[in-house]
């Protein structure tokens, strides 16, 4: 979501507690299952409903195939963005050894799919020293909205040769909202790779296909409890190929990002009462929806494969304005101690 | 809605006026006209979407044999419950003699289908100086929700006899939502009876059968312009049969309503400038859908005969606490001379 600052500054937070409590008090921490994807008009009452569900057999019979082999050969010596990371945390906020923290964005390296995959999954005690790796480029990598918007059916992306493999989109979901996908993303990873928690302004299909995915969620009312901030912005760097990576703080003109300060929401007690945390696994064959605007933190199991789909969310009536609301004004830059680790 | 007061006085009108204008930055007050009826999931889209949507083209075919000849035929001895006003404002605010303000309930005249029929529509130097009459009773008064729920088919209603005419319930509505009805209602009155500004806790399809109705609608985010007060509660009464209806004032003990001080809406510079009323003439044959929460307020042509289906809210998801939080908390008690005429 964009990080422009809402004036808002006039709601309290006795209007975000009330906002809470009352949502809480209606739906609860439920979250439906389906033992069968939905219809399009079931789909529909579902995106209205805006709750996580979680959807068993919607099947991608190419999936099957994706073995390690599989994806090496198809992908052979066409180079991938993988990021990488000292920590498995890309897209975090993090201490710098000066102690000021920032929102710190991976090194991207370019590295063949065998390569990625030779890395991921290790044993721990091979694993425990060395850089994180995780392909979560997020940019629409295998299909972007160039492709179903201008017809450019060619093959820009670096994973072109797995588009034969997945469909560009979902068909319940495309056909409830009466619009195709905004883009499409494979993300390849392991246990040590965490997606900090955070929102998207996005309906996302995701769907896993090898491993499993643990989604902690909190809904848009609770966004306040994870007291978002100002981060200065950051990247990994390196200095040459085979020397460790570093934090370098971007220039001064580089925007600020806005970020929870909740690192650890999986951790007990770094939720505060008010906040009521659903967590679901998600198994390989198994299928998220994850509504916008839904916060999300995600950890993955052994060599974890997903797909996801994101949607534009609905433009008219009132939903942008609803998450807008929640999300209020965040407090003033950080940058000091204030982080909740 | 109830009347609950919502503890959300930490919500100022700051606040108010920024969801307001967001939310007409998005939606500005377009309206969709649809020339056919949707299908279940094009409805399901507009239920997401939450505008008012006028639909052409969705007939009932019984409809056509509605003459007063045979409404009164069909009917016959039977007697309905008629709301019978000074002023063709039932269920508003007005003035007692006494300069008070009250919230005023009609009085509830037993007449037949021939006499309601025989009063209404009547030229205006006949009618001027006259009682008006409002078959408006809402109360389910085709089809209650015990008729759909108990299974109980049995004829209670007033209107029993005309119910082999209306559809008890619109299909491309029920399949969307998932669900029947909550009441079915038959609206019989002339261009004397007013309904009032309000808002109910319902989605709402309105077909006209006869005549046209004309509603100014505001978007629930605009309610606070409306100044809803809490309004001490009176009914019209006679003291015999043919003597004149006069304000009683209820028993202490009734509850006072909360309801908007701005009686006149439809008049130049009575809403202040962050007000968007969207104005819509439903004629005869078409249909309305009015989305729950949204503020209306409706006049009609000539003799006016409508049909409205009304269905229960999505309980799950943000919907409720949305509209409640837009509601806000009603100003204290009136009473005085605070009300904008």
């Amino acid at each position: 979501m964009d990080s422009q600052v809402v004036d808002l500054s006039s709601v309290s937070f006795s209007t975000f507690r009330w906002l809470s409590e009352e949502y809480y008090g209606l739906n609860g921490d439920h979250y439906d299952v389906l033992e069968s994807p939905p219809s399009p008009l079931e789909f529909s009452r579902i995106l209205h409903i805006s709750r996580p569900v979680l959807i068993k057999g919607y099947t991608i019979p190419s999936l099957r195939h994706w073995s390690n082999k599989y994806l090496s050969d198809i992908m052979g010596d066409r180079p991938l963005s993988v990021a990488v990371t000292p920590n498995g945390y890309a897209d975090a906020v993090t201490r710098n050894p000066d102690g000021k923290w920032y929102f710190v964005e991976p090194y991207y390296q370019k590295m063949t799919m065998k390569s990625l995959l030779s890395r991921l999954g290790l044993p721990s005690d091979m694993s425990q020293h060395t850089e994180v790796f995780y392909l979560q480029s997020q940019d629409g990598n295998l299909f972007s909205s160039s492709y179903f918007t201008s017809g450019d059916k060619e093959s820009h992306s670096e994973l072109a040769s797995l588009r034969g493999d997945v469909p560009a989109e979902i068909p319940w979901c495309s056909e409830a909202l009466g619009r195709c996908p905004d883009a499409v993303n494979l993300w390849i990873g392991d246990r040590r790779s965490v997606t900090s928690i955070h929102s998207d302004p996005y309906e996302n299909i995701y769907h896993v296909a090898r491993g499993s995915k643990t989604f902690l969620l909190l809904p848009p009312t609770e966004g306040w409890c994870l007291k978002e901030r100002l981060y200065p912005h950051a990247t990994y760097q390196r200095e040459s190929e085979n020397s460790p990576l570093f934090l370098k703080p971007s220039l001064s003109t580089t925007p600020p990002v806005r970020w929870p300060s909740i690192l650890h929401p999986e951790q007990p007690g770094s939720l505060p009462d008010t906040a009521h945390p659903i967590i679901i696994d998600v198994k390989a064959g198994e299928t998220l929806y994850l509504p916008a605007g839904w916060w999300h933190h995600v950890r993955q199991s052994g060599l974890s494969i997903a797909l996801n789909w994101w949607y534009d969310i609905e433009p008219r009536g009132s939903t942008w304005v609803w998450l807008r609301l929640l999300r209020g004004v965040p407090a003033e830059a950080a940058g000091g101690e204030e982080v909740d680790e």
